[in-house]
């Protein structure tokens, strides 16, 4: 699924653990439905993390499921948590959070839903 | 999760395959978040199939997750196509579809977004 199935045949089955890459040296963040109201994202990790002090502060919220790995979540001023398959939790906009780790051993896969309505608009 | 866990505390990390009813008489439908623009669900199907002649047909869009488990998923005028872990597809809006068959040795549990406008509002 290179890039964006947006406009692909509607009901064609398609899956998430399909076309892998070999190597990873980036996260690889690949769109797969973009609504005028939300924004469905499969995001592949690799033992990739933010690096130390490193914060994401998004203007939009995000709800985002860990379907295969295992990863630790941070938000600012807490302790990382686990999440493993099946894990997921909804980040509110702003709310500042990084990945601590996530398993070197195996990819790491997400399914991250974005309201597209930005408090900047 | 019983219910909606809309309004709990959003950083709460929960988890698709926790509180699985160890009966399942009727197929399991969770709200998991509500926003203005979509919704998401879980759905819990074993062995759970839609009546013969049904068909579904949705005022809304509806992209749907195989997260665990197998599943036919059959849109009118085909034939059924095979569903498993990882496996999702796009439903638009009055795109009549039925769920032919879920498997029945172990339960299926489908992530599914909708949007909230309908045709009809």
């Amino acid at each position: 699924m290179p890039g964006s199935i947006y406009g692909r045949l509607m009901r064609e089955i398609q899956n998430l653990f399909a076309n892998l890459p070999a190597s990873l040296p980036k996260e690889l963040v690949q769109p797969l439905l973009q609504t005028p109201d939300f924004r469905i994202e499969r995001i592949v990790s690799h033992g990739h993390a933010s690096p130390e002090g490193f914060w994401y502060d998004q203007h939009t919220d995000e709800w985002v499921l860990l379907v295969n790995g295992a990863a630790r979540l941070q938000f600012e001023g807490e302790e990382p948590v686990e999440m493993k398959a099946g894990s997921f939790v909804n980040i509110s906009a702003h709310q500042k959070h990084r990945i601590d780790w996530t398993d070197p051993n195996q990819p790491t896969i997400w399914l991250a839903i974005y309201s597209t309505l930005s408090d900047e608009e």
